[in-house]
């Protein structure tokens, strides 16, 4: 479940944004928009822009796959500012997920997650997964999707929930 | 970890919701603006408003808990126009939710997940909630908080998340 709900679905929900941006790109193309404009766009004025919802999604759920395992993970200086920047941090991020296996996980339920500003305090692994990391990741990516909806981009719930393996 | 994926942490992110709605009742009545206006508010012109995204928070909870456990739920015909109305219809689903017990789910990993639009396909329960039912509820959640963000309520990220269980 673990694995599953951090490996498998942070890279598929990274994957959707993906999509979406390019999605958002072609949009702006057509209305003859510059791509920057949405990409700093935000919806409110004391709200992160558009770049900053990407990046800190891709964080969440990195530095959410370290904590849980123990293991280190690649700094980012957070200095993108064109799309093909900003996609190439979103697929070195389902890159960096990717390359951990079930085991890396055993655990990390019990695991003692902190980060400098909790000033030594801690969530176990499973209250940091369950009430911190994802809240985070969907928020950081609901806001992105909102951004463009907001600014007319033509993008709906599939964009954002992508594939469902469905069954018959 | 499906019960406090489910039932545990929906139900906490309900009542951050809530808590939400009183902010921003507090914060139109300091406006002297209608509270109305901001449950109407929408970030799109075709996107759902407030209140819809509350009802469907709601019952992304609701038919979550009542799908993977295989009991029946409570209808709700959808008809709030008030706050006092929507905060009830929160604390219903929230009352409903905390009717389960981590016996109830029992097998639901492996259940065979539908709705009538699926046409007769479905998900297994793992991937209903992973994939289908814990993005969805974020994803109207955030877009709630979204909406009294962009017209200029003051509530931030700690308000989404809620209280964190730090442990010293």
């Amino acid at each position: 479940m673990l694995y599953d709900l951090i490996i498998v679905q942070f890279s598929k929900m990274l994957g959707n944004l993906n999509h979406i941006l390019d999605k958002a790109n072609q949009n702006a193309d057509s209305r003859k928009i510059q791509m920057e404009v949405l990409l700093n766009s935000r919806l409110a004025p004391d709200q992160f822009n558009f770049i900053r919802q990407i990046q800190i999604a891709c964080d969440t759920a990195k530095l959410c796959a370290a904590r849980i395992s123990g293991k280190d993970s690649p700094s980012h200086d957070d200095s993108e500012k064109t799309l093909s920047e900003l996609k190439t941090r979103i697929e070195d991020t389902i890159k960096y997920l990717k390359g951990f296996s079930e085991n890396d996980f055993a655990g990390g339920m019990e695991r003692h997650i902190s980060q400098p500003r909790w000033e030594g305090k801690y969530l176990t692994g499973h209250e940091y997964v369950v009430q911190h990391a994802v809240p985070n990741i969907y928020f950081h990516i609901t806001t992105a999707y909102s951004i463009l909806r907001h600014n007319g981009v033509d993008i709906g719930k599939k964009d954002f929930l992508g594939e469902m393996p469905f069954k018959k």
